[in-house]
Formats: C-alpha cells, structure tokens, sequence
C-alpha cells in the first residue's frame, strides 16, 4: 500500500500515523520529493483499511499494491482448487455441465427434464425453489416443496443437485443439497456468505449485477474466512447500458480469475443473455475461453415455463449445444 | 400491455393464448396490419407475467404500456404519502434531516454526535450498528450492543433513531427502532423486504447500487404488498464508470418518482459522492430539487472513524450545511 | 410503430396526427380499450420520428416494433454480406486474421512485423498512422508518413491495408488504403460517416465505448445510406465499471449481429481487453462464437511500443494464437 | 507517478529504465521493501507515458499521483477563470442563462424564441444548424441556412449566439458565431479539438456520453495546448442503465470540477433529463449547486419541433423556470 502525503503536512500526525502502523506490524518507507511525500506501507497490509487512512487530513491518497483477498488469492495458493461435489470435481478438468428448469414446477417436470438433460450429458441437474423475482405478484418458487421434488428427481437420475438459497432461515432445507446455489443479488449480502462460510457443502457464488471482479472475489474471501474452502464462482452477465441481452456476458472474466485465483470458474450463458437463440454460441465461446463448467437453463415447455421461459433451451436445443461443446472443448484455451 | 405477433403464427396457439388471458379477466384487441397483428390487452394486466408470454413461439415481443406496480403508483393513490417516524413526518412538507456516523463505534462517540447534530438541526439521528463491509476483515459492527447505544443516544435528545437490518435474524433486536433502513445491497433480498413488509415499522428503503427506478419501486411494491404500507425511499447513487466519486448520485430520480410514486424520497449525499467536501453542494441541490429529507453521515473525529470516514462531516462543517440547506428550503422545487 | 394516447385525448389534435400520417403513407389502426387507446402504425416506419410524435401532448408513450434501419437490416436483405478487401473476402467463410501494430513507428517496424504477421498467418496488416490519444501530449501517430510506410509494408508482403481515418480532411491520403477503419470514439461522428457513404472503400466501423447495437447499426447505415455498401462491423469492448479489463468484450454482440444485420462482424480482443495476456483467450472464445474474423495488435517489442504497447502481442505470441485460433475454427459455430 | 517494480526485477533493464526517465528530467527515489520496489517519479510527469512504463516487463504496476492535466489544472491556475462571450462572462459570479430551440427551422421560429428567451431573461440564444441524429433519415439541420437565421435572430435581439459545430469543414460559416459547441459525440474528436485550439472564439465542451470527468478535462487541454484558453465545461448527463431519464445528470460533477480546474461549467438539463418536465426541477439543483450557468431547450411549439421536441419548455414554461432560478440564486452553494 501507497500513501501520498499533502504537501507541508503536520509532523505529529504523520508521527501517529506511523506509531499506528507499527502497531499492526506494517513497516514504513519513506520517499520524499520536491512536490510529494510517499510513503511505501510493507508487510501484510490486508489488515489495513485504505479508507481509514484516506480519510485523514495529512493524506492526499492511498494506492493498493496487493490485493485486498488472501483466501482466495492464487498467490498464495498456486495450484488450481478442485471441488468435489458429491463425487463431480469442478476445476479438475473435467468440463462440468449443469443443466435443468429455472423454476422446479412439478414432478413430472423436473423429474423428465432431469432424465433428458442426463441422457444428453449434463452433469448436475439445477432447479430453482426459492426464486428471486422483481415482481412481489410474480411466481416465487415451490420452496420446500420444490427441493423433496429436486430430491427425487436425483433419486432418479444420480445427478447431483444445484439449487438457490435466499435467506439463511432456507438453510435448514438445504441438508441434501450438493451444490448451494448464491444468486447474483446475495452477492453481498454479507450474513448470508458469513453462515455459508460454516457449513460444509461447495457454494455456487454468482457475480452480482454490477460487482466488480475483486469485489465478488471479495464476497468468495467472506464464505472461506469463515472456514468453507469449497467456493465456486460463476459468471452471469453484468448490468449495461445494452438492452438487445438481458445482461453482457463477461468472458474475459475467465482469464482474469484464471490469474486472480485458484477457485473454478463457471459459466451461465442463460441469465446472461436472457434470449436461448443465443445460449448455444456463448457456451461454445466459454467452453473455448476455457470456463470449468457451464450452467444452461432447460425446459420441456419452455413456452410454458413459470418463469424465465423465454431462455430456456428445449431438450432437443440441449443436446445439440452440448454436442458442440464437447466439439469445441480439445481446443479450448488451457490455463 | 401489448403483444406484437410473429408474421404467419398459428391461428391455434392464438386461441390458446387468447382463452388463458380470458382465465384472468384480460380483453383482447386485435390490430391486424399488413406486416404485423397486434394484440392490445385491456384489465388489470400487473397479474400477467410479461415473459412468459414473450416466450411464446407466436410472439415476438411484448411492450408494457402500464406500470408493474400497484401500490406504490401513484395513478392509485394521487395523495402523497406521509411516513410518521416516531413524531417526526416524512412526505408532509418539512424536510427532514437525519444525521449520525456511518458506524456506531461507542456510547461516547454516539451520543457526543447525536447531541451536536441535534443542536445543529438534525431531526432523527442514523447510525450503523450491521455494517455491510466489502471486506470480511473490516469492521462488521457492534450489532446488538450497537444499538443499545443508539437508544441511549435517543433518550439524552430526543431523536428518533435509523438504522439498517442485514438479515431477518437481526430483526427480533429491531424492536425500539423507529425506522429500519435496507441498505442498498439488500434492495433486492426479497426474503427481508417481505418480512419488513409484516412489520409495523416505517422502513427506509435505498435504491440499489445498479437498481433502475422501476426496480426500485418494485421493491416497495414488495414490502407493501405484504401489508406494511409506511416506505419511504432514499436516492444513494448507481454505479457508473465515473471514479471521480463513489457513485453517480441521480438527482433527477428526485422528479421522476414525484410523478411514479406517492412515496417520500430522501437523498444520501453521503455515501452517493464518498467525499465529506462534496456532501453540502449536493445536500444543498438536493433540497432545491424537491427532496423530503436529506441522510448525512457526520462524525465527531472522521479521521478515525471505524468506517466511511472520508464521506462524514465533522459537527461543525455539518452545522453550516444545514444553514444552507435551509436557506434554500423556501426556493426549492415543489410538486 | 405502436402510440399509445392518454386518456381523454384531444380529437381533433388526434384527426391532425391521422392526416400527418397518412401525407406519410402510413396506415393506422385504432384498438381502443378501457384504459387506455392504442394506434398501430402500419408501413414504412423508418421515416417516422417517433420522438417527434412523443411529444404530443395527446401521447403518453411511442413503441417501435420494427427496426429503424433498412439497409443494413437482415429481413430485407436475408444473404450474409461478403465485403472484398483487396481480395480477400470477409464474411464468407474465411476467417480473416487482421494483425499489426497499434502505432507505425518506422519503416523497419512495420515491415518487420508485416512479415511476421504474414508468416504467421495474419490476413491482412493493421497500423495506425492518425491515433486518436486521451492526451494531446502523448505521440499522435506519424499521420501522412506513416500511411507511406504502411503501403510500403503493403508492396513487400502483399497483405491488403488496414488503417483509421480521423477526420474528413485526411481522406485525401486514404487514396491506396484497402480497408478504411472509423475508430470507436468517431462511431457517430456524423459527417465523417456520411463522406465515406460516398467513397468506394471497404470501411470497418468500430463499435462506439458505449454504444447499443442499434445505434452502431444506424451508424452503418448512415454509411449505406449514401451508397457504400462495404461495411464491416468491429465489436473492441465497451465501457463498464469494471477495471480489471480496459473494456468488457460483448461477445454476444456476434450472435446477437448475426440475426439483425447480413453485415460481417470482427472482433478486436487487443483493445477489448487491453492487456497481452487476454488476448489469446477471448481470441479464440470469439473465433468459436463465429466471427468473421479477429484484429489483433501485434508488436516487435511491446515494451518499447508507442502507444498499446501493454496489449499487444510479440510475433511469437501471435503465431501462437493463430494456431489456437485455427484449432478451434472447425468446430467454431455455424449461423 | 509511482512505478511498482516486478519481484526479481532484471537489474539491466532497471538502470535502461531510470536513464530513459533521467533523459526527461525526471528523478527517481527508490523504496525497497521486503516483497515490493516501488520507485518514485519526481518532476513534470505528464510528459511521461504510464502505459509505455506499464508494458515494460520489469513492471508490475503504475500509479499517478499527479493530474495528467496542466492547462486546465487549478493547481497551476487557481484563479476562475471568466470567458467573455461577446460581452457576457461566464464563470464571472453572473448565472449565464442560455436558451433556445434545439434545430433551428425558420426565420420566423428562431426570431420569435429569441424574443420569448430575452423577454423571460435568458443572456445567450441557443439553436442548431448542424444536428447530430442517430438515424441518418431524421431532419440533419438547415446547416449554412441555420446559421444565417441565427444570425438574425442576433441582429433582432443582441443575443450573444452559440452553436454547435461537427466537422472541421463546417468552421469556415462561424465566423459571426459568438460560442462554438462541440457536442457530445464530438468531445473525443481530437482533430477537431486541435483545429478549435487554434481559432479565437470561446468553446462550450459538452461531456462526452461516457466520459469521465478526467477524460474531459484531457480534451479540454487538447484545445487549450493549441492556444486558445477560452473553454467553458458543459455536463450534459451520461450513459446508464436507467432508462426512465434519457441520460444520467451527474451534478457533482460541479464540486468535483471546481476542485480540479479553474474552467467554468455550465449544465444542460434538457438533454440530461430528455423530458421537458424534469428540466425546471434539474436546473434549480444545478444553479443551487453552484453552476455558472444553464442551457435550456425552449420551442414556441414543442409538439411540432424537427427534433428532440419532448425535451423542450414552452417560453411560457422557461420563463417560469427562470424564475425559480433567481429565486434559488442568493442561497447557490459559492466555491
């Protein structure tokens, strides 16, 4: 951490500064020039708040050199982190494809859609029971019936489940759940990452609608500070000024983390472009770009789907696009 | 709200549609032109989900023509809203100032600041007692003890308290606060925004960080269809790609929510520019523009506060802004 | 084009939007419901202004449900667009491989890595004579010379040219330019569009920092409009809040393109992302998505670059990509 | 400019580096610390290239602490400085009111407005001859017309007249106009900044749609480093999500911009807000938050104007508007 002194600043508060920064065992450099004081903060400067030094009147500005994440920070974890979710490994390699409704709606739904999406190689099953809608009028889920339903369909198929939790009051739910699924608006909510960080299943942390990578790696830094290592991240699309998608699908997203972090990256190209004419190319381009796993919206009827039917892919439209993945994916990018 | 057709669809799908938009109450009106049909839909069209339709392999678009919401409209309700908070009206033509520091830090620290701004103007007193930090190893708060603190501080002045809930759980401690704010990361934690929507609590509601307006009053529209009917809504800037200040504070959402909404609106200053030297220009613009209240961090030492002490004005500077808010208060924009 | 009438509307100011639109040729159909009455407008919309109608004090709202644009616009032009630069063919199969440097610096320079592009694969050669800088102290290009030199690069390799024009004065020296680039900050520089509608040039429009589709497409038109049909669109990123990349790429905009326009689309990953090191993935992320083709930076020493030197790639990391690139072609998606 | 140094930085490439910075007479002060060499840049750094050091591989990072901005700087002017257009200073104390149609159409329109604009006591006459449509079938302007009709409108009421220009080869008809605007989309043509720089005639910069702050300070100093100081700041709104306004009007641009430069700022409500019925409201924030003037779009017959008629004031309306901004006026924040 950088710390540009105002000119002609107070020499006692600069002494206090200075006292207060030893105190947490960060040692100071100073670099004196003719317009501007510097001073290089070394040491584990994590525990520093850039704001609190901001804020006082001897500082003109703080300029972070580390990054503000050690948990999740891949240098000081090298190797890739591979999570293992009830026996699928996410970020091993293997291209990890979870498929299923928006919305869980019934047995018959759910179950059917499960067997289609596993013959046409899904890997996890997905169903929403807790859905996060604009509208107070508009379908929010069969809750705790929506999840004994997801329940049976993995009894059916073997495919592990992925699902959402809104509320840490929903988590007593969740006991046979594999894959616990935080939506992109729980980013940041802080008491819900805090109480994920003590359970022991992976979590499914989706960017939130205008986070900025650091600070979702920030929100994935929360669940593992509290003692859960088994985060995965997943790119959803960010809120622009564009309105032909619903979202802008970020890849170079993938890079980016593939540098920042150990953790697994996967994709949604469902939510993030909002229209399933353009699901098929944006997995195949995040396949190439060298995503760990991909999450697609299907629907039997997506004509009739409770919500969100208009990015579903039908089973059909499904297996082509895995087809085309798995085409893509020998000659996706390597990290 | 209107249906644009596909060239050639189905004449059966058509009926289809048309018979389960009759199933709840929704005429029909066809417009049938040479190169498209439109189907205008009359009644009370905030029941039909937009999308749903949209997904219909028939349609190409659909085009909203009212407003997704109902109780926050003001077409239903043309009178404005006023929010009793503990003695003090929002909406009723005094502007109400609510001032305090970001965090409550101690008994000392709060109830020093409630008494300085109470005798500079102040008429409620906020403090954070849950704060939402980007950071797991930033200071989180003293929770409960925090506003143990805070209902000291209205016993020695009087002042009605404000302070935000992050998680259902915490709302059981919330039972002397006057009004409960949800902050801007918690606008869409649907979960919360029902519960407080069973409460008998005036709520304060600020926008999210990326919100739109609409998505913004979608959120009242929650916690009021649940029975609580006292919100008032506060503007705290949306993220832009400007990093000259903390966010974009839109100013114009001001106007436009006069004419959208009986709802009061209070404007953040404070955490809308992150800077306490732009705070009273725009705490001053805000009150010329029509607002009901103004939210401004102050803080009797910010070069040490806990958090946010960049953005909080000392007693003193926040002294003259209130001189100058109220100088404006006769001149400012009425509605 | 739908209108949507307040209630209680002014009959004769609607008789007069009538006869307005009927001098147009356009037809409407009244749909008149209980709320609310709707028009429909019925012919060729593009001549309507619909903000011109919007503001009409009988209107409450105007909805375009048909493209504002015509010759650029796939329904009415159904077959992909393939544009001839030189001899090679973009948008008909081929991926073109644009390569080059950001600046051309000198006569070695550009012929060096002219050759190594070549070499490598690269298509066609890219350098910039005119830059467009944030800082009118930083290098702005070698202007007339350098185009000199890029021919001269032209006559040793043979590679068809590629190089921004900046303004309507410097057309005069774009006389054996083959492919005529508009940089993204001049996306709606209006009259510039309208001059090179009038030349016989292929052009390669860049999308603007922040600029919808349909915008970008009625800037292409602007082109068309006066009678150059050669267009090519250039997705480089636009501009979010993110940090972590220079611009966030839209690779969505390729399929998203692919059904409103015949035009071909290529994809700048240097500028879209603005590091060297995310080149190569969203390089071939975008070659799965179906671009037509690819612009890539490419410098002999990239740390003693002019202007880009931090994205762009070194011959060696080029070729490399280009394998990547060819490896993933056969599979990449078909529209 | 601070320059973070890789670890196992190579010690040749270090030495190339500071003579290369020692040939532009910058000093260097090195800070070793345990995991990071920072080196201080001393001196004028803003002939210095932060993305040419930043390419170099020895390099992990660069940060400036330094405005790359001198012209506009108030660090190195710390006085206001006040333009006089044609005889009214803007930025002197006086609120500089500019109002007029958006297009100019006709003698007997833009005459008539100027007359209702004085009469209500506006200072400058606003009209546009050259206009900048998204769509290339939209009403472009009377263009040389325009400007003869403006000028008479001059003639008639003493007016001092602003414009806005587009292309280098429309400046050769401004020779009578008193105040030459570059509009949004132009505010990064760089070759028309230049050109502006060398004339003598005051410049009204508009932000660009997604400029930063920075960034348009930079194309002012574009005009100002060709030599002519007479540039005036113009905030116009930016580019969001939010869709109810047609642009996003960032007020505390006014603070924020009265800290980094010594220009005046004048701010336009019509185009920011895009409905004529936010204008009142956004203008007596922006003259409360201390602008040094205004420009308001106001058409005799708003509902028949050529273009952008939904954002235009009626004289009757504008004259109302004025009003309340001299009511405000005495209790504007002062900087």
């Amino acid at each position: 951490m950088i710390v540009i002194l105002k000119k002609d600043h107070d020499a006692e508060q600069l002494a206090n500064l200075k006292d207060w920064l030893k105190g947490m065992n960060i040692g100071v450099h100073m670099s004196e020039g003719s317009s501007q004081t510097v001073m290089g903060l070394i040491g584990d400067t994590t525990v520093v708040d850039a704001d609190l030094i901001r804020a006082l009147s001897i500082v003109e500005d703080v300029k972070r050199v580390q990054e503000p994440y050690k948990k999740v920070n891949r240098k000081f974890h090298p190797v890739n982190s591979i999570i293992d979710v009830d026996g699928e490994e996410v970020g091993g390699g293997k291209m990890q494809i979870i498929a299923g409704p928006c919305s869980i709606e019934s047995e018959e739904q759910i179950c059917g859609i499960a067997q289609s999406v596993k013959a046409a190689g899904a890997t996890m099953l997905r169903g929403g029971a807790f859905k996060p809608r604009t509208s107070p009028y508009a379908f929010q889920g069969l809750r705790k019936e929506g999840i004994e339903l997801l329940l049976q369909a993995k009894k059916l198929t073997g495919l592990p489940i992925v699902t959402e939790v809104m509320d840490i009051s929903q988590l007593e739910m969740f006991g046979d759940v594999d894959f616990v699924q935080v939506g992109a608006r729980n980013m940041q909510n802080f008491e819900l990452l805090k109480e994920l960080g003590r359970i022991k299943k992976p979590i499914l942390l989706k960017r939130g609608l205008s986070s900025t990578i650091e600070e979702w790696l920030m929100s994935a830094e929360y669940i593992m500070s509290e003692g859960n290592e088994e985060v995965v991240l997943c790119e959803r699309g960010i809120r622009t000024f564009e309105t032909a998608t619903r979202n802008t699908l970020d890849l170079a997203a993938i890079p980016v983390l593939k540098e920042m972090t150990h953790l697994p990256i996967i994709v949604d190209p469902s939510h993030a472009t909002g229209y399933s004419r353009l699901v098929a190319p944006m997995a195949v381009a995040a396949a190439a770009a060298g995503a760990d796993g991909l999450m697609i919206e299907v629907h039997n009827d997506p004509q009739r789907a409770f919500s969100d039917g208009i990015q579903s892919q039908t089973p059909e439209q499904f297996a082509q696009t895995v087809e085309k993945i798995e085409a893509v994916l020998p000659h996706a990018y390597k990290y």
